[in-house]
């Protein structure tokens, strides 16, 4: 292979796409100093370790025009890969998982030169939430009471464990070990549930837009309680408190209103409680058929949304009378982008990709609708939050 | 007791409600012939045996006035009961149960002069099937492939099952035997959603017209499919078909299309699959907890609608990988107002009511939105196709 190739094949290997049907979710290595060689010590064995940091960043689907630009010029062009009229020369290998590492495969190889080495979904969730639990410090958390606590997991303790990924459709899988899962549930309820109906029920363009709404909501306005039927007592004989949902979107039955009455707001927040609620039940059942007492949830739904995380909390805390636990996960939403990074074997770097903070705050890269980033490319200080600091290994 | 008022008392008494967040059920008693002396015939022990029919008609919560003036008109009249403006002169007991028992009391108080007998809504529920299942012929079917089947069941052998009842919201019961009942589970994902919902999306203005609206429709046009996300293949490693549908209403994210370039049919549909489905599947999961076989479905959401039952059987059929079966009531609308109907015990015809035919056809009233009938006494040939033949012993 033509060393300059080499050079690009590794320098590209660096980063790993999760295709979902709303989102697409990066995860790629950037090395400290303007290029791989930038940070790299040469140890004993002939490998290069590499300072850096594992960045994140994601794009809506059907934007996927954005995501392929932003590839191009802050990864390719940023790690000296050539373009001739745009696509890059030669073909590049990238590890990609998610039904659009199908759909978009020659979207990619076409538009970038880009050729997937596609790796399965469950399998790159169940890697991804394994790397992350055994190796990032404060990573898993619980949120109860609006308090949120880092749990320390032992790594002896950590299976059997259910892992709840909310993307547009929601998945279910018990995991007891490494590579030894099984996809028993899902739900079609998912996050795409939550931003398809929010579209239309309220015309709002975006997830994030849809969640701010919902903060403002109150979902009392449209969810029927069980105080609406029984003229504000509660049903106590079955333990249903006067403000239990009865029936989500109840009370639009019979206000005469149309939606033009409601407030966007309040709609949000009934529908964002609707299916919070709905996969913290179904995935309480899930896990009490199999006697799981940990349930992580990821994907990127929750977005550490503390709504969100309560009402699921509180649904897998009443349903399981306390037995079961939520937790959710900082990097939730780059689960299977992760699993697909650590699964470069060939380079070897899966199993040395060394996290070295203790803390790592949030904030994702939020790509603007304007087409400016287009054209300026994004340099390394982009979604600094949430990188991961680590150093890996190349052969 | 005034015999005159005694024989009112009676005659009131073969009136039940079921009254909840957005139905009104009503089964009452009517005698052959023009009034309870019409067709009854003296027995050995004192007791009139009266030949006749359970009747039954429902109204919208939201139009409780409509209820008043039917019981007014065309029962308490039709009774010989006399009026002072409009109001009865006695007061008179009336089982009751449901939400809007407690809620409505006063109401029907002071229009009508009845004073409620509550029953609890579970119980009731529970002796309205339980009533159906041993008593009435032809009552249970399954229904998978578009073929209804009717399922005699084994009085020996009826408990343990689930009932699912679809009201506003969801409840499940496990039931173990006459009176002996738990509810385990239920979800606010109910009829309520689909109607509150349903409204808000497609401007509908009942039940039915959403019903019907939903049977024109195609959901795949709104819900992201597995072969969506996946170009138009299966998952095939998880057992995902193509055209298993991965999110609920899925496709309003990407579309660009606003709720007025959806055909409101393809919205109710995809409600409507959404809904079926969830319930079929934490019904599912609650049967698999307790090692229920049998689950039945009742409540005024499936109204005999072969496109729900089909969603529910599938459901329950997919997820319990056939183990599980779900059953359907013909009278599933009147499981409560039929419990609560069968608690006259002081009246001694709860185990004395005696069905008669084997067939029973099912055609549900239907209020007219006019007025004209408050003032157009419905005579005794109202929903004739859903009575039950039966006979009734009066001490």
């Amino acid at each position: 292979m033509d060393p300059k190739n080499s050079r690009f094949s590794t320098q590209i290997s660096h980063l790993a796409l999760d295709i979902g049907g709303t989102l697409i979710k990066l995860v790629y290595f950037s090395p400290n100093g303007d290029n791989c060689e930038g940070g790299s010590i040469v140890v004993g064995n002939g490998c290069s370790v590499v300072q850096g940091r594992l960045c994140f960043a994601k794009f809506e689907t059907r934007k996927i025009d954005d995501c392929l630009d932003f590839i191009r010029f802050n990864i390719l062009q940023h790690s000296g890969v050539q373009h001739t009229n745009g696509t890059a020369r030669d073909k590049l290998s990238v590890k990609a998982t998610g039904g659009g590492a199908f759909k978009f495969a020659d979207l990619f190889k076409e538009k970038l030169g880009i050729v997937f080495d596609k790796e399965d979904e469950m399998h790159s969730l169940v890697c991804g939430v394994n790397f992350l639990l055994k190796t990032v410090p404060r990573e898993a958390f619980t949120y109860l009471d609006g308090q949120k606590e880092f749990v320390q997991i032992d790594h002896n303790d950590l299976y059997p464990y259910l892992l709840v990924n909310i993307g547009s459709g929601v998945s279910m899988i018990k995991v007891d070990g490494d590579g030894k899962y099984e996809r028993i549930s899902g739900t079609s309820l998912g996050g795409g549930t939550f931003l398809g109906l929010g579209k239309l029920l309220t015309n709002c363009k975006s997830f994030d837009e849809l969640l701010e709404l919902s903060h403002q909501g109150n979902n009392r306005v449209i969810d029927m309680l069980v105080g609406d039927i029984y003229g504000g007592t509660d049903y106590s004989k079955i333990g249903l408190s006067s403000t239990a949902i009865a029936s989500s979107f109840g009370k639009a039955i019979s206000d005469g209103k149309e939606l033009e009455d409601y407030q966007p707001e309040d709609v949000a927040r009934s529908l964002l409680r609707m299916i919070s609620n709905n996969i913290g039940q179904i995935a309480y059942l899930n896990a009490l058929r199999f006697g799981l007492k940990r349930i992580f949830f990821g994907g990127f739904f929750i977005r550490g949304l503390e709504y969100t995380m309560d009402t699921i909390s509180v649904a897998v805390h009443f349903w399981s009378r306390g037995e079961a636990k939520a937790m959710f996960l900082r990097h939730e939403g780059f689960l299977g982008a992760l699993g697909a990074f650590t699964s470069y074997k060939d380079q070897s770097h899966s199993t040395e990709l060394k996290p070295h903070h203790h803390t790592v705050e949030r904030a994702v890269l939020k790509c603007s609708d304007d087409d400016s980033f287009r054209h300026t490319p994004v340099t390394a200080n982009v979604n600094d939050g949430e990188a991961i600091e680590c150093s890996i290994n190349l052969v």
